[in-house]
């Protein structure tokens, strides 16, 4: 294998825009082959995907410790430099999470909803591919591998954007995945990545809805933020999450300490952890002392309203170092850290109103025996996943079964939650006649 | 009833955007009401509407002469005053298609893909509500009353913008829509019609996500057009229906010839007629001059390749008046008129290369008795709509069962083709668990 190419510079707007045009011309048009790929061709390309990541690994940890050598040059952290970095485990578990992706379900050419219309036509819909489909993402080199499988699963073109201080491991990475789209029949342009540095490449990417029809960023709110700002081309976009529990008067109050102890702190980082605890006035008492003693012995920053405080106080927390009252914005807040806001409501109606004010859509769990009060919950909270008796942790595209999760999405329009293979593709209507016409 | 009020001079900036900021907060609030009410209380307010919309025909009518007096001060021309016209029999229509979208399903609250996870817990997916739907639109105030209609069956909150020379027309009806909805024990707010003449409402309400989820526009390309260039808000829409029909080597010509006269000629204004016609070589001399006949004695210009212009010269058409030598724009034109364009191809592979480089991916069709022809055509041209045997002027929301259609999107994400009452709706996932945690 040759070593790839990928330019160091900054290039002129010209040259950039060039560059992206014909990156954009030939995805458009390997979209066409990759669309109509057979379920086996891609299959093949997956599967030697995987063997070539496994025998390459020594390739790969080369174009890799370049990134590595320049990220500590450039004085990035430790987090950082953890995240780019290609260990023989992360190569393995790419070439696995490419294993998997082979067995999930082909969802191209799918057809359903098959009706016979009083005219004698037969209209359907059959499953088709977005396209092509533009990834925008940060530091780790392993979504390369992971968002081109998904797209190449499910018939799509890809486009990939990666942070440009991972430039030489993506460019290495892309390189194998053109090569096993080529063992597999398919067109190498099939996946493209981005060969250079220059950031301005990301917004012109964002405004290209000819060659592009979808846009996943994959990256922290600054960056989905920024592109929401100046993208044309549609995105499905993860925001953020502020995920709130709300402990019923009718909950149990042993299942409401296990699972908000586990929302909040069996990880502190993800999207999907809890960073707001509502509790119905008539358990409050009984409820809160028990689970905030958990919470304070693993050292959450525990933000309340003014009864918890009180219900604290009369418990004997008075002293405790990190409990701090609570004030407005941090109703809107997503900690990402062992923080955590506690709120007492006076009723069900006035907790989901809260959610619905202060939350992201993202996941919100109700915890209660009742199942009216549960029915309700997750009827009226408007948010892309609502919980009844279950950690918010639970969110993702793996625990609900979709095999694999290119993002996860805040908006209501196509995808809303996880979003799978499925996220990728559209319906076509199929109309079958027999000289059929309209009188 | 009192009159209604609106206003008839352009506002400050200051003032429109005050305007329409209350009209979006009042609207995202009423949107809870909305996505909660039941099957019952819908269809009371769609019956109310309907009787109320017969009952109050005399005041709508003096409302609606309002709008033609001025319409005709400024000098639009017939087919606008046409447009802009409340008759009684569109009244009439507006009642009954009311009635009948009180048959339709209430999509919402449906649950479907229910799912046990091995980790215990129970994942499936709800249909939802969008949320607050933005309808922009154009003269005809019969809109006001469909668009509000399938909004409030699918439980959304509606803002309605009609064109200001309907003003006087669509305010009086907002009236009879938020009495009915208050009858119904729905908020007032539910649907509201912007009350003022001034055109840079539109580029406000395109820009309003926090209180807009999504913009449906009903209207000509160039609104559209302007619309996808300044949209901050996501828009169901559609641009142009360049739709084609290819002839193969394999058609029966008795059926191609039936069919492509129905495709050009039933209509001629509609999205889904026929404006492109590819025919394959090998039956080109035999079915292009029996058809041609028909369109010359329908006055239908035809735009033709050089192959065709010979073969219709040889079969005696050289005299034709309307016969005209096609240029590359013609194969990219949606005509809306008695014009079509006309190319002889070389093969199935070239037809779809062709509809697939200058179509608008919005309805084309086949006519073959060859059925791996047939099921090559629609899994590789790229179109919301794709036919066999029959006329692309099948291609509408009630022909294919949907009841009742809210537009025609050319996209990809969320909707694509004829757009009914699930277009309006969402999913959202529902977790259930006994106290699961994960681990």
């Amino acid at each position: 294998m040759s070593e790839p190419n990928y330019l160091h510079a900054p290039l002129s707007e010209v040259d950039l825009r060039h560059l992206l045009t014909e990156i954009g011309k030939k995805a458009r048009l390997a979209s066409r082959a990759m669309a109509k790929a057979s379920t086996q061709q891609k299959n093949t390309a997956l599967l030697q995907m995987a063997m070539l990541v496994r025998s390459h690994a020594s390739e790969l940890k080369v174009a890799n410790a370049k990134d590595l050598a320049q990220a500590a040059a450039s004085g990035n952290d430790a987090a950082f430099i953890d995240r780019l970095t290609l260990t023989d485990q992360v190569i393995e578990s790419m070439a696995v999470g490419l294993e998997q992706i082979v067995i999930l379900q082909d969802p191209i050419g799918e057809i359903t909803n098959l009706k016979k219309r009083p005219t004698g036509i037969e209209v359907s819909q059959m499953r088709v591919p977005l396209g092509v489909i533009g990834i925008i993402y940060e530091s780790r080199p392993n979504v390369t591998i992971d968002a081109a499988a998904l797209c190449i699963k499910s018939g799509n073109a890809t486009i990939l954007r990666g942070g440009s201080e991972a430039i030489a491991s993506n460019t290495a990475l892309a390189k194998i995945i053109q090569l096993a789209l080529e063992k597999a029949g398919l067109p190498a342009d099939g996946v493209q990545v981005v060969p250079t540095v220059d950031r301005a490449a990301v917004g012109l990417m964002i405004t290209m809805p000819e060659y592009i029809d979808v846009i996943v960023p994959r990256g922290g709110k600054s960056l989905i933020a920024r592109l929401m700002k100046d993208g044309r081309v549609p995105m499905i976009k993860h925001l953020d999450g502020i995920c709130h529990t709300y402990v019923d008067d009718e909950a149990d109050i042993t299942k409401s300490i296990t699972v908000c102890d586990n929302a909040k702190t069996q990880r502190y980082s993800p999207c999907n952890a809890m960073e707001s605890l509502l509790v119905h006035v008539k358990v409050a008492a009984k409820f809160l002392p028990p689970l905030c003693k958990i919470y304070q012995d693993k050292g959450v920053e525990l933000r309340v309203c003014r009864k918890t405080k009180g219900i604290l106080a009369a418990a004997g927390f008075e002293g405790m170092s990190k409990l701090v009252d609570a004030v407005e914005e941090d109703w809107r807040t997503e900690y990402l850290a062992p923080i955590l806001s506690i709120k007492v409501v006076d009723s069900l109606d006035d907790a989901i109103t809260h959610i619905n004010t202060y939350g992201s859509q993202h996941t919100d769990a109700i915890m209660t025996e009742n199942s009216s009060h549960a029915q309700q919950f997750m009827r009226e909270v408007d948010s892309a996943s609502v919980m009844h008796n279950a950690s918010t942790r639970f969110a993702d595209g793996f625990e609900y079964g979709l095999g694999a999760e290119i993002g996860i999405s805040n908006d209501k329009l196509h995808a809303r939650g996880p979003v799978g293979l499925e996220g990728l593709t559209s319906l076509k209507y199929l109309v079958k006649g027999d000289g059929s016409i309209r009188v």
